[in-house]
C-alpha cells in the first residue's frame, strides 16, 4: 500500500466515485464503520450507466472521475462501481499516488470465506460479467472454486424506478437467476452496487440456503483496514462531513439517493469533469 | 425552411442522430421513403440514455452530436431522439444554418389527424414527458384536445434486453398503461424511438380500438416534404450509402442495431465528439 507523507494527511477526506447513485450503498457502509471520516462523493450521472459501455470508455470515465476527486485532496480513493472496478482498478492503482480500493476484491474475498460447496454465483452488469473480474479474483484465492455468472441488465433500471419488491421485479429476478439457482450454488455475489436494494426479491428466488454477498460492507472493511495499517485513520472525534458532487441533475440525485444514504444527503453540487 | 445555396447540395447526405440505437427506427423509415438519399447516422452510445438526464445536459449533448454531423456536410439534420427533440429542437433550429427536423412535431401532427374523441395518450422517457413538448405541440394544433401522459423508464432497457414480447414486458406495459387506458383515449403516441419495438405488447394492453402513433413514419414524411419543397431531393438513382458512427462499442451497436435496420448495418465507426 502506498503511503502518504504530508502532515495531517489522516484528516483528509476519503474520495468515492460511482457511475451514479449506486455507490451510495458503499459510502453508507463506510460512514457506518468509520463515522469520523470526511468523504467526498462523485456520481457521474451525466453518463450513467457504465455497465453497458466498453472497457475503453469506462477506463476513460474512471480516470476523469478520479482526477476530479484528487483535486479535493483525498487520502484514499474508493471505486464504488463494479464495472469501473472490473475495468479500471489495476490502471488506477498503478497511476495514482494514493491508495485505491475497488469493490470487487473485497466482495470476492468475502464470498470465498463463506462458500462450503465451492460453487459461487456472481451477478452484475454486462461489463462486470464480461470482464470475468470476480471469477479471476476468486480463483486467485482458491482454484478449486467454480463460479457461475449471470448479467442482469434490467436490475439497475428496476431499482432506479423504485420497483424493488413487486411482481415485475420478482419475474425479472426469476428470469435471470433460475439457471444459477438450479446449479446449486451456496453463495451469490451481488456484483453491482444497486443490487443490495433487490435483496428481498433475490432472496425469495434463491432461497434461504444461499448466502448473499454485498460488496459494500466488505469494501468498507477493506477501507478501514488499509487506513488503519498505514496510520491514516483520522483522530478527530467530530461528526464527519459528507460532500456530494454529480455531473447531472443534483435534485434527482438527492431524491433517489436518500433511499441509500438517508437524511445526510441533502445537498449535491454540479461537477464538470475534464472529458465531459 | 432554410435553404442551401451551394451547387449539388441536393446530393449531400441527410444527418441523423440519436442517443443510441433507437433512432434507427427513424432512419429505417427515411430509407424506405427516400431510397436514394445518402445518410450519416450518429448514436451517442457512450452517454446513452438521454431520457433520464437534465435539459441542460441533453441540450449540450445535442449540440455536440449536431456539430459532429455538420462536419460530414449534411443538407438536413434529423433529431431522431424524442428527449433531444423535446429539449433542444428550437435552439438547434435557431443556431444551425441547415434545416432541422425533430420527431415530436410529426408525431403530434399525426396524432391530431387521427383522434376522434380528442383524448390522446403520450408515452415517453422521463425527459420527454417532463418537457410537455407533445402536449404543447398538440394543443397548438387543437386546443380542444386533452392529453394524458405517462413516463415509461423501463421500456428502453426492456427493448435493449430484447424482451419485447414476454410476460415481463406485458407486466411492465400493464403497470405503465392501465391509468391511460381507463381514461378512454383513442390515440396513443409512442413518444420514444425504442417503443415501436414494443408495439405488439402495447397493442395487447390498450386494445385494438386505440390507434398507436409511431413518430418514425411521420418524421420520414416530414423529411421528404421539406426536401421536396426546397428542391433538395437527390436526383441520383443509385443505391444510397448509409454511414454509421457511434461514440462507444460499434460491435454492440451493429448487433442490436440489426433488429432495427437489417443487413444494411454491417459497419460502424467510433466517433469522438468534442465534449466527450
Amino acid at each position: 500500500m502506498k503511503k502518504i507523507s504530508e502532515k495531517n494527511s489522516a484528516d483528509k477526506p476519503i474520495g468515492v466515485f460511482d457511475s451514479g447513485i449506486g455507490g451510495l450503498t458503499v459510502l453508507s457502509e463506510i460512514a457506518k464503520l468509520l463515522p469520523y471520516e470526511n468523504t467526498v462523493y462523485l456520481g457521474d450521472t451525466a453518463r450513467v450507466p457504465y455497465g453497458s459501455k466498453s472497457k475503453e470508455t469506462v477506463v476513460r470515465y474512471a480516470f476523469e472521475d478520479a482526477a476530479f476527486l484528487l483535486k479535493h485532496d483525498i487520502k484514499l480513493l474508493v471505486v464504488a462501481c463494479n464495472t469501473a472496478s472490473a475495468y479500471a482498478l489495476t490502471r488506477l492503482e498503478k497511476q495514482l499516488h494514493i491508495p485505491v480500493v475497488g469493490v470487487i476484491r473485497p466482495g470476492a474475498k468475502a464470498a470465498v470465506a463463506v462458500t462450503k460447496t465451492k460453487k459461487i454465483g456472481v451477478i452484475g452488469t454486462e461489463g462486470t460479467i464480461k470482464s470475468s473480474a470476480y471469477t479471476k479474483t476468486i480463483n486467485t484465492a482458491d482454484r478449486g472454486i467454480k463460479t457461475y455468472t449471470s448479467a442482469c441488465p434490467l436490475f439497475v433500471p428496476l431499482v432506479e424506478e423504485g420497483w424493488t419488491n413487486n411482481k415485475i421485479a420478482l419475474g425479472v429476478a426469476k428470469e435471470y437467476l433460475s439457471e444459477i439457482k438450479n446449479i446449486g450454488i451456496d453463495t451469490l455475489v451481488l456484483g453491482c452496487t444497486h443490487y443490495p436494494l433487490l435483496k428481498d426479491i433475490i432472496n425469495k428466488v434463491m432461497g434461504n440456503k444461499v448466502k448473499l454477498i454485498d460488496s459494500a460492507e466488505a469494501t468498507a472493511g477493506e477501507v478501514k483496514r488499509m487506513l488503519s495499517e498505514s496510520g491514516q485513520l483520522t483522530r478527530r472525534k467530530t461528526e464527519a462531513r459528507h460532500k456530494f458532487f454529480v455531473t447531472d441533475s443534483p435534485e434527482r440525485f438527492i431524491k433517489v439517493g436518500k433511499k441509500f444514504f438517508g437524511v445526510r444527503l441533502s445537498k449535491a453540487k454540479l461537477a464538470r469533469l475534464e472529458g465531459n
